[in-house]
């Protein structure tokens, strides 16, 4: 295998319809080639490896027997796509996933039609797929026609009641609808929850060899009409199943578990459900994660998401990196707290390494939870838990969070719940794109009464947050963080509790005051340095809280300054509305304040480097510099960005 | 039955420590007398009285056994809580029921500590139970103790995802849990979804006679270590009952069904698991809402909510009301659109009599969808209803649309879906106080890329929304309006569609613009009467627009006054937010401008009349007054509130 492997087949094969005429030995052959482009490609552009290799089949199988872009394939997630988007018009743009203006990392529709809903978080498939079945019964329109509609979803996008939600719907409107349950006994994490463990039992109760004769019996196995023959058949392959039984009290017909791998099982199966299907089915076909790339199948994560790589040793090529990361500061830090206070636990929703809370497991398993995938019942567990006496730690991205977001009112803000939010990924994160801006959370929760919102300018400043959230007893607590390496600054061995809603003055200047939230500290400091030769000194703060605010503090820098600054990443409504409510109460627009608040654009941004993010966001150090000199009036020749 | 019934058991008990000397016998007699003091509170308050009437014997049974509040029970939503309010010292207050400085209609932690975790929304009760139990097994501290942890949970809640993410992970901990299933047959609406069928083919498959006998073999049917002969006796029952599977299935033993107004069957249950109970358990109770009062048994809805009423012959005292209701008027303007448009369908979650979609089920039943208590599915479901092709209509109460936050902004917002959110229940909303508060939808809505987001100042601009909405088909756009009746103003045949963007000057005059987004206008109007005795003639205009926001009228009325002030029936972070971040950007600021933000309070207002909530809110025609004397600096004197 080299960068640019042998592939005459796939070659051929530009879109779906150029399948039609394949026979089933090709159909065999041009996965083998797919999975060989898959690996070549990840390799230059680093990504989600293992999940597009376990379906490497089963997109060629489904793309064979379907009419896309007609009939609507659903994604779950959209990790495992790669392979899907190779086969659909995009292989000459394959090796410019996940960078900019490359190809996005997940489905998306402005991308292809061949991508009818985009995801990117979990457990969207099976609702998205039953609005597309429903609207072709009700004779929606749409430019690709709507024809069947067909969600693939994982193991462990099932523990998200969200997708129990859709199950739940779907059985009761009995639409035709296709369920492929790709069960790869692991999600991003090792699989958790009872579910997972049904998944497993089933998998274990079945001699994996006689699967392919059950399966070669499916075509007699479809719901009704049936023949006498083909529910006796149905009721042996029931009794040695065991368990369609909790889907099939879903109200699907259950069809299964199928040998992913195995294209002599796969194509008969679809092309039975395609022509003979009714109702809602679950189709559970058994995959590998990372399948025949022996690197990623050897691997703990299976190849789950990988920096670019050598395809012969599978060896990454990320680079090393001086400053501890935001994620593994948190991780230490909490461990430091865990020590001194036994109360003290974790709770994360299938994101123990993304959180750094496997550490957390490892030395105190008994006070670490990973709930699964299941945003909205972890807080709620998490408040509980406060009710209980301990003092959770509840750690998400900002992105998830919004699954929780509820929860986080009604559970744990309405009863002001001393629950620890600790919220990572905060702001732009490159390479995952919009999907998982966390641009929100600031506005979300610091309009919450009885909140407290922190946000660290750097990872010493972290430490002292993490310190302060575990000594805050008196309701929630939230501190965010951004994806990414912190900026190398001292560390202590322990953070120090900060005094709440207090900020800090970085450095004192004149007429212009600059209120940062947020690591933006550092790009508003690049821009003091470059001010500073044009003769400008603006005074810094790092607020620290957007709540409370540090009312003091705050309304001296606007007595003190002809012009006040905010900058923080995040969206309209959150901290630099929040100095705004507070200057306008208190009447300090009346006689006039310059006043310029810095935050996300209105528009959603696609995947680059974060840094690049963030000039496409206008919230790089140029750009504060550029708007000093714009509310000051100084010219600003020399000054705009390129 | 009088308004104070005799209930000479009943007066001996303040809590339940006083219920532990009675014999079974005598909490038979509470319960028939706790009954009557339900119905005969109720008739003097309004409120829940279905649910409430459905446990009056679980409720004293669970008190009887179990130590409250050291054990923990968690009513899930809380409807069915009012028995359980007399039992633990509130039958003193229990006519203050939803009323101001009253006793909340919900379980409320500052309320008892036999409300050790307060609900409102439904399905958090597993979760929170989950929590205790941690908790107690971790040794978490709490003023009462910690004991047992009990769920109860009616069978409409289990549609909810979280219900099912909080087994599914309660199943995996295996932490002594009681989980009480109170299948009634019936959430608020007729139940729908496949999970609802489901528990009616268990029930129609089990003779109710039989269940007796089988509750009282209930004591040899508890988990490990199992005697063989308890064995034998479980598989019989399992076999009989069929359907304990599905929760067995997610790790929790099911003993069940057992009839829930049988204290005979409920009493022995309870105490055996009490004593033998070791991981999580499921018991399986069915009840009748309303039971045991007429009236209610017989009505639809099995009396759910309830206006103060007469006991005898259950007739309501509600006031007639000249205005229609804004949900009124939202469902029979969407009827008129639904009508000329055949793309046009309604989405909701177990709400259709609360969003008036009852109306649109009857006329198009094809086209309307009530997905169960399951917002996240139901907003990624319109999702794709839009993508296919329809023109959904999603119409959830604004505090439930949080549970679906992260659908809007993933699924709905990212891939800019002409979804149509009608937001009923926008700002505060009365007797069910805090929890159901629309606080929020502005500021969670307005900063999402590429929404429109409207709120009525009037039920005839409610009809121009619907229509603007129907009309839109560029991206999502949301319309939000509140409980109760309108203004009484003359209503358009049929709505005409706004321009998207375009506020409306409602009165020129000087000095002071009042910019209203939603029906805070009406307040406005009153306070510009008061004002004009005052020679004060403020300019009024409505925003109609959070976003996008009418920068030409917004920047001009700042032009044209000395002062500013912008009003809304939601918190910081909402339109008024938006309005200053315009004015910022835009150096408006500058050269001064008397800008003010009049918006929700930075607190949780508790249940009284609407209109004595948004005085506490500040937001009533004195306080726009004041404001404007205020901002202007003129004299205050006689203006400011008492």
């Amino acid at each position: 295998m080299t960068d640019r492997p042998d592939t005459p087949l796939l070659d051929t094969i530009r879109r779906p319809a150029d399948m039609k005429h394949l026979s089933d030995a090709q159909l065999h052959q041009l996965a083998g080639e797919l999975r060989d482009e898959t690996v070549a490609a990840v390799s230059v552009t680093g990504g989600h490896l293992g999940a597009g290799l376990g379906v490497v089949e089963l997109t060629v199988a489904l793309h064979a027997v379907f009419d896309t872009p007609r009939d609507k394939i659903v994604w779950d997630v959209g990790h495992q796509c790669y392979p899907h988007k190779i086969l659909t018009e995009r292989r000459d743009r394959i090796r410019t996933l996940r960078q900019k203006d490359g190809l996005s990392g997940f489905t998306k529709r402005s991308e292809s039609p061949y991508d009818p809903f985009g995801a990117a978080h979990s457990s969207t498939s099976i609702s998205a797929a039953l609005g597309f079945a429903v609207a072709r019964d009700l004779g929606g329109v749409t430019p690709e026609g709507l024809g069947d509609a067909i969600a693939v979803i994982g193991d462990g996008s099932m523990s998200a009641g969200m997708a129990y939600e859709a199950m739940n719907n779907a059985g009761d409107l009995g639409k035709r609808l296709i369920v492929i349950l790709n069960d790869n006994e692991m999600s991003i994490a090792p699989p958790v929850g009872a579910m997972s463990s049904y998944l497993s039992r089933l998998y274990a109760e079945e001699p994996f060899q006689d699967l392919k004769a059950a399966a070669k019996g499916a075509v007699s196995l479809l719901p009704p009409p049936f023949r006498e023959g083909a529910r006796r058949a149905k009721d042996i392959l029931k009794g040695m199943a065991v368990g369609g039984t909790l889907f099939e009290q879903l109200g699907f017909s259950y069809l299964g578990p199928i040998d992913g791998h195995d294209m002599d099982q796969l194509l008969p199966v679809l092309r039975t459900v395609k022509a003979r299907a009714t109702g809602p089915i679950l189709i559970h076909v058994l995959t590998k994660k990372g399948k025949g790339y022996a690197p990623a199948e050897e691997s703990a994560d299976r190849g789950h998401a990988r920096a670019k790589f050598d395809v012969v040793t599978g060896e990454q090529k990320k680079a090393p990196s001086n400053a501890p990361s935001y994620t593994s500061v948190f991780a230490q830090h909490l461990l430091k707290e865990a020590a001194a206070d036994n109360k003290i636990c974790a709770v994360t929703a299938a994101m123990p390494d993304g959180t750094g809370l496997n550490l957390f497991a490892e030395r105190y398993p008994s006070r670490c939870f990973d709930v699964g995938i299941a945003e909205q019942h972890g807080v709620t567990f998490s408040a509980a838990l406060a009710a209980g006496g301990m003092k959770p730690f509840c750690a998400l991205y900002s992105t998830f969070l919004q699954r929780g977001y509820d929860q986080v009112v009604h559970d744990v803000a309405i009863q002001r719940l001393p629950v620890r939010f600790a919220v990572d990924r905060a702001g732009l994160v490159g390479a995952d794109g919009a999907t998982h801006a966390g641009a929100f959370d600031i506005a979300f929760l610091a309009n919450l009464p009885g909140f407290v919102v922190m946000a660290a300018a750097d990872e010493a400043e972290l430490a002292h947050m993490v310190a302060t959230a575990a000594a805050y007893d008196d309701g929630p607590i939230a501190f965010r963080f951004p994806r990414g390496e912190g900026t190398g600054v001292e560390m202590p061995e322990r953070g120090t509790p900060l005094e709440i809603g207090k900020g800090r003055i970085i450095r004192n200047g004149g007429r212009v005051a600059i209120l940062s939230f947020g690591t933006r500290l550092s790009e508003v400091e690049a821009a003091c340095e470059s001010l500073a030769a044009k003769g400008i000194t603006p005074t810094v703060a790092d607020a620290r809280f957007a709540k409370p605010l540090d009312r003091d503090m705050i309304l001296q820098l606007a007595a003190d300054h002809e012009a006040l600054i905010t900058i923080e990443e995040g969206a309209v409504g959150g901290f630099g509305s929040h100095v705004a409510q507070l200057l306008s109460d208190e009447g300090v627009f009346d006689a006039g304040l310059k006043f310029r608040s810095m935050v996300l654009p209105d528009t959603f941004i696609d995947q680059s480097s974060p840094a690049d993010m963030y000039a496409t966001a206008q919230l790089s150090a140029k750009d504060i510099e550029a708007k000093v000199l714009s509310v000051l009036g100084v010219s600003q020749i020399g000054a705009e960005r390129a």
